[in-house]
């Protein structure tokens, strides 16, 4: 089961060609990410940073087609691997039927002191729902 | 030969764990590639939007070590393959001996009605000293 | 009467000290002023760009109290005078009963040539309601 | 004496319109006053929020001229007033000899349970030569 949200194209998205401006599309999938958490896992960012943090190690986009001011953006966020301690998102976007851009991230749950750490046993189940891939533990 | 910009991490980069915010790597990145467009090509975009276009196709980023305000980046930008309208830029950003991140684009460069375009013949060898990996054409 | 928009802060507008940038909060005001030209004056921005454009000809913002990361804030944007081709709008900020900030912009219509143009006569009566202040015309 | 940036107009400031977004200039007089403090304070934000904050009470800003990418604007900081525990800037940013912006901005400067606090003593003299205007006490 995908997590979607839906962006409008806003004009501070776009460039001087009329299109969105790609570093504006990490800003859009971290806002998913942040919505996924609160929405989905009910551990909302907000709460999670007072004694953690989920940095993100690496992230990969490939940008099919340009968005323009006004499109609306589906956007499905799934979990294609769930580790020990980081996951794997990946990030589908579409308006109507054409991809507009595709993206794998891996986030890493560290603690204040900066180790990576388990994910609390609690949030694991709200988890499952949302993965789309292998489940393996890393 | 890579071309190296020195960025120092502002006020304005940062989030509230007090590290580079990653959508702002990216807009680094750009900054980067433009300044190496301007500097090193003497093909500045405020020129080169003229007439064309050179969007993003894909990105990809490792953040191997987080940045916090006011490390000084070294940002080298190389050229890891050439193609006949498109080019493959490496990044590798490190602080004294320390690497931040790496990353890999691929920009295409288009004619204003959207289709992909040879690069300017006059251009080609502004590319060449740059080029850190395998030449082929595409 | 007012037009209202419901921002949660998220990770993305705030700083290092846990508290919005204030840029962002200019970045949030240009979306709330876009999503009145589209659900209250029923002229997307996206259209009015074809033919014309709205800049800030100026602005002023006083921030009387910080938000924090996972604030609602209620930002109500009014009408404060309805020119021949420009609006002064007014913002005011609240999260619960506490002000967080007051703001006051200029937009100027003009059309692609660069010069100032009478509001359209069809979208005046959409203003109306919306005005809270004095209505004179300038 | 005023305290002087040169910015090159980039692609990341610029709107669909082609000309700065204008919350991309609050980002830039950010950078201008950080540059400030680093540069002509040898105070620089790295150091000062270790212990304190200096969060902008309030700011304004006229846009007498639009700027374009490539266009590289010479951004004067000057002190209107420095205060006790406060300070106004003023901006003015020109392209060649024509203005594009000016601005004044408020800054606070408080401790990290919030209270405004001095100045300290070592940092008045730095801030002595940048002044332009009258310079009272509050």
């Amino acid at each position: 089961m995908a997590f979607t949200v839906r962006q409008k194209i806003l004009f501070k998205h776009c460039d001087p060609a009329g299109i969105v401006f790609y570093p504006r599309y990490f800003e859009i999938m971290n806002d998913c990410t942040e919505a996924f958490f609160a929405d989905a896992l009910h551990w909302p960012f907000e709460e999670l940073l007072k004694t953690a943090a989920i940095p993100t190690a690496q992230i990969s986009a490939q940008f099919q087609a340009p968005s323009h001011h006004g499109d609306h953006l589906d956007i499905a966020l799934g979990i294609a691997r769930l580790g020990r301690s980081s996951v794997d998102l990946t990030f589908h976007a579409t308006c109507g039927d054409e991809t507009r851009f595709t993206a794998q991230s891996t986030l890493v749950h560290i603690s204040q002191n900066g180790r990576s750490q388990s994910w609390p046993d609690a949030l694991r189940p709200a988890f499952v729902p949302h993965i789309i891939g292998d489940q393996n533990d890393s």
